[in-house]
Parts: C-alpha cells; sequence; structure tokens
C-alpha cells in the first residue's frame, strides 16, 4: 500500500504516517519526490485495511496494490473453479452452461410447459423466480413456498436442474431444499447478511452483480460467501447502470474477460436482464459466448404476451431455439462447447 | 399509461393492444399519428401494471403517465409529513435536525465521547453503527449487540435520540428495541424483505438512497415501508455514484426539492458519505441546508485519526461545531432554524 | 407528441397548451385521464421542436413519440447503406471491414511497418492520427501535416485505404486530400461547425460514439453530416463513460444491434479504446463480430513498448494477426466473412 | 510516479522497466513487496507521459502522483486568481457574479427586454447564445452575426457586459470582437483546436465542463486555454450526465469545493443547464452560492411560454428577482456579496 502525501507535507506529518504504519505491524518505506513524499507500507499479506491512515494530517490519497479480496483472486488459485452439480453439468469448465427459463414462475402448466420448451432446445438448467424482488411493492411477488414446489415439480418432470432467488436469510434453508443452485440478485449483491448465510450452505451460488458494483466489488461479494465456506460461487454479469434509456441497463461484458484474468470463478451473462429488450437478446447472447461466458442466463417463456413480469425481455421458445443453435456455433469457434441435457443427442 | 406502436404496426397488432387493455378491466383510446399510432389507457387509477402490453407485437414502448407510488406522493397526501421524536425533536417541518456521530461504535468511552461532543455541538439525534455492512468480509464489522448497548447509553447520558442501521429482517427486532429511528442502508434501499419487516415497527425509519437509485426507485423504496404500516420514514440522499473517482460519490443535492416536489416525506443528507473528503463536508452540509434538506447526517469522531472506518471523512468535533454554526447561519436565510438539543439555550 | 400536464391542471392551462398545438400548426387531442390529461400532438411529420410547449404552466413533461433524427432512420430507408471504397472495399454490407494501425503516426519507418503488418494479417483500412485532441495539451499532439504525408505513403506501399481525424473546420480540407475515410472522435461527436464541415466533403466519415452519448445522440450527430448532404457515414462504438475504473471504458455492444434496428448506417467498433487493456482487445472484437458489428477499428504498433501514445492498449502485430483468425471465424458463425486486401488470397 | 508491476513480474522486466524509467532522464527505485512490487519514478518536475512504461511486458498499472495540470493548479499559484471586466466588475474575488439571459437572442425587442430585467433585479452581466449548439441540426441554431450585434446594442442600453458562446475557431475573432466573456459551451470542453485558439486571445474565457469530465479533466481542459497565454479561465459546473431522467442532467456541486482546493481559477455555476427544470433553479442557485460559488449563470426569458429553446428550464423575471434575494442572503452568510451593476444602489 502506498500513501500519498499532500504537497507541503511536513517532515512531522511524514513521521506521524510512518510511526502509525509501524504500530499497526509493517514497515514504512518513505519515497521523497519532487512535489510529493510517497510512503510505502511494505510487509503486508493482501490488503490492510487504511482506515487509520486517511484520518491522518498531511494524507492526501492512499493507493492500495493488492487486491481486496484473497480467496476469489487469480493469485490465490490459478486454475478455474469447476463446478458440479448432480446430472453431470460442469460450470466452469469447457462447457458453456445455458440456463433458460420464465422471469416468475406463474403457475404449473406455464412452468413445466416452459421446462420442456428449453430443455427441448438444449437448456441444461431451469430458472424462475418463486421469491421476486420487485422495485414496486404493488408489483407481482411471486409465489413463494408455492413456486419452489412447481419448480421441483418441472425438475423432476424434465431432469434440468433448478436456479432460483432467495431473498433473505430467513429463506436460505427453504430456498436450499428445493433449488441445485441459490441465485443472489443484482440488489442484494452487497445485502452481508445474505451473503454470509448463503456461504454457509453446501448449494452452488449464482451471484448477479449489482448494478453499479464495480467488478472489484463483485468479488468481494463473493468473498462474503467464500470466506464462509462456499467455494461455489458463479458470478454473473447482468448489466449496469447507464446513461441511455434507449437500454434497461448497460451490459458490461467486458466484465467477462476482466473476472477471468482477476479471479477463478466462472461467470455467466444474462442478456434478457442486460439489455431489457427481446431483439437484443439473441446477437447479445452471441457476443456474450464470443466473450468467453461459462453460460447464459435467458428469460423464456411459453407466452410472453401474457407473461406477469418482464414480458418485454422473454423470449418465446421457437426464438430461445434459435439462440441455442447460434451459441452452439459461437461456443465451437472460441473452443468449448454448449452442455445438452443427458440423454438428448 | 400510453402504449406506443412501431411504425408499421398492423392495425390487427393495435387491435390486440387495445383488447389488452380491456381484458385488464381499462378503457383503450388509439390516437393514430402521421408515423405511429399511439394507444392510451384510461380510467386507471394509479399505475398499471404494464408486463402483459410489453410483450405484445408491434409495442414499441410504454409510457407511463402515473407515478408508480401512491402513499409517497405529494399528490396523495399535500402537507409534509412531520415526525416527532421522543424529546419533541420533529423532522419534516420548520426544524433542520442534524443527526451526528461515528462510523462505528467503537468502544463505551468512544461513543460516549462523541455523544458528549455532538450535543454540545448542537446535534439532537447520535449516529453511530453496531452492524456495520462493509464491501469486504475482513473490514470491521462492527460491535453487533454490544454496540446498541453502548448507544443506549449514551443516549441516557445525553438526552440525544439514537439513529442506527438495521441490516437484516432478524435484526429488526433487536436494533428496535434500542434505536430511536432504524437506519436502512444504501446497500439495502432495495431488499424488499428487510423494507417489509421494518414497515411493522411503530418506530421511524430513515431510509438511504441506493448508489445507482432514481428518485422515483426512492420513493417506491418508501412505499415498500408505507404500505406496510409505517407512515413514518425520513429519506436521505446520500450520493450515487459517479465517473469521477475524485470524489467518493456524486452528491445529488437536486434530489431534495425533487423529493420535496413529489413527495410529502422530509428528505435529510450526508455530506459526509455523499462526497468521503473530510475538506469536502462543512461546504457542501451549507449547500443542502440552502437547497432545503430537512436535516442533516454529520460522520464526527471524537478521534478521526484513530477511527476503525471512514475515518477521512470524519470532523473532529472542532470541525462539527463550525459546521454547526454555518448550518445555523444558512437555515436561518432559508426560514428555518436548526433544532437545538433540550436544555441547550 | 405527447404532452402530458400536471395533475390538478387547469381547463384554461390545457387549453393554452392545445392553443400553442394548432398556432403551431398541428391538431391538438385531449386525452383526460383520472389523474392526468395528455394532450396530443397530432399531425407532425418528424420530431416537433417542444421549446415553446415546455414553458406552458400546467406541463408536467413531453414524451416523444417521433425519432429527432430522419435521414439516418431505418424508418427513411429500410435497406443497410453500404460504403464502397476506393480498391473495392464496402462497408456495410456482407463484410466485416477490420481497419487498424498505430494511436498516432511517429514517423516513416513506423507507420509503414505498421501498415505493413496489418495488411499482412489482413487489414483493410489502415489507421493512424497526424492530428491528435489529447486531454492534456503537454501530451504528443501528433506530427500533423508531415504525419498525412506519411500515411499517404504507407497507402501507396500497401494499398490499403487510409482513415485519419480531423480535429477542426479549418483542417477538412487538408485532411480530406490525404485520407479516404475522415474520423470525427469522440471529443468532437456534438462539434457541430466540424459535423457541418465534414457533411459538405465528398468522402465518408467515421463518426465516434461520444463518451456521454446516447445512441440517439449519435444518430443525431450522423444527421448532421447527412443533412449537408454526406450520406456516407460510418459509426463507431468505442466505449462510453462508465464507473468501474477497471477498465477505461465501458465498451457497450449492445449499441450495435441497437444502432442496426434503429438506422441503416454501417457502426464499427473500437475494442482498443472501448476496454483500454490490451488483453482485453481480442475477446472484445469476437464479441464485437458476434453481436453484429460491421468492422472492427483497432491500435496495432510495431513496438507497444516503444508507443508514443496508447502504449497499454495497442497490440503487437503478431497479436493482431490473431485477433484477425479469430474474427474470421466468428464472422463466419454470424454469416459475413472479414474483407481481405486485395490480392492476398 | 508509481510503476505497479504484476504480481509474479520477473526481475528481467522490473530491470527493464527501470531501465526505461532512467532511459527517460528520471531515477528508479523499485520498491519490493510481497505480492507486487512498485517502481517509483523519481525526480520528475510535474506529471510524466506515461506511455512508454505502459506499454512494457509486467506492467499492472500506473499510479500518477502528480496533478496532470500546471497553471491551473493550487500548487503554481496559492491566491485566487481575480478576474476584472470593465465596469469595475470582479470574478474570482469576494464577490458572487450574476450572469443571466436568456438561453437565445430572439430579436432585438426580446434581448433588450431580457437585459433591462435582469440588470434591474441585479445581474452584473449579460448571457445570450448567437451561434447554438444544438443536438439536432433541426433546432434553432441561433441569429449569428445578427445576435452579436443585438447583444452589442443591450450592452449599450443597459451597461452589463456581455457573455457569449463560440463554436468553433474560425468564429474567435467575431465572438471576441463583440463579447467581454467568450463561453466554451460543454460540448466543446475537449475541443482542442478551440481551446488554443481561444487561449490566444486576450479577453476571459468561461469554460464549461463537458457532462462527463471529470474535474481533473476540466483543469486539463482550462490548462490548454493557460498554455497559450490567456489566463483569465472562468470554470464553470453545469451539471453532468446522471441516470435518472427526472433532471436532465446531476448537478455536482462538490466540483466548487473541489475546484477550490485543487485550482486558483474562479468557478461558477449553472442551475438552469445543471437541473433542467425552472422549479429547481432557485433552490439549487442557493446552494450553489453555499457551497462556495463566484458566480451564478441563469438562463431567464422575458417570456418563457414563447422561447426558441429551452423554455422549460428558462425563468420569468419575477422568479430572477426572487432567486437575487435569496442569493444575495446567502452570500452574505458565507462572507461575499453578490455584485451590483454600477449605478443601482
Amino acid at each position: 500500500m502506498l500513501v500519498v502525501m499532500r504537497q507541503g507535507a511536513t517532515a512531522e506529518e511524514i513521521r506521524r504516517v510512518a510511526a502509525a504504519i509501524e504500530e499497526m505491524g509493517y514497515r514504512a518505506t518513505p519515497l521523497p519526490g519532487r512535489q510529493r513524499t510517497v510512503v510505502g507500507l511494505m510487509g503486508n499479506d493482501g490488503r490492510v485495511d487504511a482506515s487509520r491512515l486517511e484520518g491522518l494530517p498531511g494524507v492526501l490519497e492512499i493507493v492500495h496494490v493488492s487486491q481486496p479480496y484473497k480467496l476469489a483472486s487469480r493469485e490465490s488459485q490459478s486454475a478455474n473453479t469447476v463446478i458440479r452439480l448432480a446430472g453431470g453439468v460442469t460450470i466452469g469448465g469447457d462447457d458453456v452452461v445455458v440456463m433458460a427459463g420464465p422471469c416468475s414462475v406463474e403457475s404449473e402448466a406455464q412452468i413445466i410447459a416452459a421446462a420442456r420448451a428449453v430443455r427441448e432446445a438444449g437448456a441444461v438448467v431451469l430458472r424462475g423466480g418463486a421469491f421476486k424482488p420487485r422495485t414496486s411493492p404493488y408489483s407481482f411477488q411471486g409465489l413463494g413456498r408455492q413456486g419452489l414446489q412447481l419448480l421441483a415439480k418441472a425438475r423432476e418432470e424434465t431432469g434440468l436442474a433448478v436456479v432460483t432467488e432467495v431473498l433473505d436469510v430467513e429463506g436460505v434453508d427453504l430456498v436450499a431444499r428445493f433449488a441445485d443452485i441459490l441465485q443472489i440478485g443484482a440488489r442484494n449483491m452487497q445485502n452481508t447478511s445474505l451473503l454470509k448465510r448463503v456461504g454457509q450452505v453446501r448449494k452452488p451460488a449464482l451471484l448477479k452483480r449489482g448494478i453499479a458494483a464495480t467488478v472489484t466489488e463483485l468479488l468481494q461479494a463473493a468473498e462474503y460467501l467464500m470466506a464462509e465456506g462456499n467455494a461455489d460461487v458463479i458470478l454473473c454479469e447482468r448489466g449496469v447502470r447507464g446513461f441511455d434509456p434507449a437500454t434497461r441497463f448497460l451490459f458490461d461484458l467486458t466484465a467477462i474477460p476482466l473476472v477471468h484474468r482477476l479471479s477463478h470463478l466462472p461467470i455467466v451473462a444474462d442478456p434478457s436482464h442486460g439489455t431489457g429488450l427481446r431483439d437484443m437478446v439473441i446477437p447479445m447472447a452471441r457476443a456474450a459466448v464470443a466473450a468467453g461466458a461459462d453460460g447464459l442466463l435467458v428469460e423464456v417463456h411459453p407466452d410472453p404476451a401474457h407473461a406477469l413480469s418482464d414480458g418485454a425481455q422473454s423470449l418465446a421458445p421457437e426464438q430461445f431455439a434459435e439462440l441455442m443453435r447460434q451459441a452452439r456455433a459461437i461456443a465451437e469457434v472460441v473452443g468449448r462447447r454448449v452442455a445438452e441435457p443427458a440423454g438428448v443427442s
């Protein structure tokens, strides 16, 4: 860590910074420049909490040189994390894993139809919300426990694994009983109580990037899960807040190769939320696979015109089948293959 | 609500949109323009969920004309909400209420010293975190229950009301036992489970704006609290995510008069988090009061150089006393007065 | 266009809005809702300037239904614009056109080496800056006229077409004498004097998106060029300003299919500026082609470690050759082919 | 400057960075940490161009410790720059200077009426656009030279100084003949050709912050003007691009005390463009003065309902008079006074 002193910082101020560093148990190395002095903090193993130094007189800025996460970092583990689901699906290896289904579970007929349609087209994981975090209290909030039961039923029928969102600490045990992967939504990416609790579960977690989270903050959120013992973390790029109202979010695909450089964790992309526009989902799914995504999360509804939520961005089954064909072709070019459902050839 | 059709939408597509609107129980009024047709949805009382319409063929865009919140809106209640704390402090009336204290409760000595210092300078509410939502799992996470007890002790000593953050549904009862105002932090502004639970408490809530939340979304989050029965919601502007690394956040003071136009709820401003820089706190506190803020939330530490968190933005007691002097002078110019602690003249 | 009135707008206010619309030569159709009245402006051909209406009492908001550009819109021309360069290269058709070269022209040896290297790898257009718009006045500002002459020399040697930036109205004639395509940089996207002047030139223009420009504003800037008579406009996505310092810009690839939906103009992508990080250029070039980009703009330097500008994002020739191989494979999957230099098989 | 090496950078890579630094004429001091090595570049006077180092193998990041501007920095000149206009108005001293008038000069009657009204209320500078940079080529582009003549006429009538925008290099001499202050608009903040040319004029320049410019970039743009010899630069905060459509821009008032810390140049604030909403102009004008602004730029139209541009944000004369009353009261509290027109008591 480097402590940059203001121009004109006094010798006494520099001395106090050095003393504080030594008190904290590290070594201080002042580097006097023509305009400013920089004091190096040496001997640390990982990022140091700079709160004490930030408040000292004469300090202009703290520059961190170490990453603020450890377990999630590529430096701590060079090989990719590969997560294995029941049924043989792996995430983070050579396969590109497609997770698809409706925004919300609405009824047995709907979720079964959706599950069959996405399996038919080649998805290996069924997505669907039972507990929905909606911006307005008056929007449909999901079927809750009943939604989980319907997802389990759809799994029985199709053999697909199930990913669904968990909204709060109280719901973790319940969701973990039904789901194969626990999704933490973008709004909850920094809900540290929830992160800690999901970190104690022995099931993989799908952690969506917050709409204003940096990649570093996403990895710090993953660190919360990992620090509690859950090493099976799948990250998800789903668009960040931008300034152009033409799309619902700004889909940040550069985050994919960036995460691969900084971390060993797999990262999937959600072009449905990432764009918010049905017409953009297929081209951006192609782009995500081309950028190196380890999987896709796609909203598919058997009848988008009657969806209770997110109708504007859901694909109809035949559109999703087209997406799968294109994703397979791109995956091949980048030396990967799209995972296929068991028993489908 | 207005449904804008794509150019070239067919008569059949327009008919289907109109039919869907009628099915939803409203009246459809097509307005055929030269380039596009707009279908008005009439007869609604408040915002309609547009999910079904968004998914229909030929639909370009939905334009909402009604606000997506009711109880929080100025249209539903024209008079300002005025919240009364024990001890006679009111928020949302003529008074400008200053809440001050350290980022985290660190020890009995620290919180008592801080409480005395801020009361001495004129604050009427003590702030201080017992449960801290930190970006990194390795940062200091707060003293928890012990921190709450110390806050209560500081209240006894000084008569100040206490505001402190509640992180999760499980903690609500505990925090409500000790605090006078329950703070919901920016990271949790869309934690709907927490919002619903705090909405059931009979104590005022301080709702901080999420770092990427629009003012509309802030008011929708307030609506969650109010829909559960808690009408005593204090909003807080604390800076949004910007692109300039020179400040930690981008302090959006225009949100203050905007909230006053759209809503009857009080809004306070937090120049400490809003800027992240100690030197900016006093001028931006002045600016916030000048913009019409109903109060200020300020980080004050008896010894900023030894703070366990947020040292760089905490004021020392004498700096805070200067802030109070300036805030009083600005408040007077805008026809208000800074609330004074009971028994201080 | 729709004029949304405030709740509680008086009948007189609504009447004045209707009267103003009629005065402007259009038809006014009031739509009284339960909460608000909307007044439709009918009979317009294209977007109407709303300034007069915005200022009227009782007006809450103006909602534009027409696009604010005409010549650039897909609605005015449904077939893609295909731009033909000397030498047979076409942009906007089936080919994916790769433009590559150094950030700045530095010397004859450098630009000739760069031109040969990029041609060898398969680029058909040479990029290189003679006039450089630098953030700091103390950074290298380019070789100016001499740089243009060196670009022309490189063209003679290699047969590549040349794209280079024009900074101001005064430089247009000079640059047009040497370049095959005139580049308007991101900083100048709304320099309307420059846009108008380049609109009068009979050479194609490459218009880079401003770092905070919406796609609509990009198309409005193109409209400036087209309104002056220059129909050969190539748009370029090069990253927008984001909040995450991990990348220099936020590369907005969704803009590519969005532009294709809204406009008939070709759009290319610049992964070098779009990410600012050498390691990200190849994956994001793949992603751009997968998203449907009509071409790529890539920084290549014969010796990146000695580049006078943008060293951190420039590819070495062998890295660029690898990019070309991958781009060709992706292009094929999306039904296109990467244009090849004449005489290369 | 500090060069942060990647973890695992080889001794040879570190040696090459050090060698490159020595070749550039500076001294290299390696600081080996447990995780990474940092190489300090010492002996520089001001910021060094890092292009050569960024491209070297093993380099992770460059951290600049010096400011990237000199003449504009507080470090180069500790006393505030005070700019004197004819007629005795000073900007950057104790006075708060109000510049007001219509968005565009529309006619003689309009500009004379506006000038009289704003002078009556206490403005000392008349603003008004003769050359307008509009997003759409079909919007009103200003009266051009005739507009300048009308501004000069209004000056004769009222004694107010005149500030008006210059759009391009070609227009500089013409505008400088008529205006007292040359305005460079937000869209042109990085139009380096224009900056250099205005830097050669012997009249003050008003430099508006670009909508996505950091404060550092604003000061670098000022440096372009100063490096050419024009020391009389007035900066202007006018809102940056944000994500909330509720306001046209996000008014960043923290930029005011930040500029005052980093630079000796005066900075004024434009609450009309900064918010885009008439109702927000007065509270945000108050906030700007409270934050320490050296002046205000306010849109005032004698008849906002008939304005040819920006009607929605223009104040009527009586609203402006109210703004002035409130600005005077706030100015007094912060130890300043609002400048008064000559001959007005």
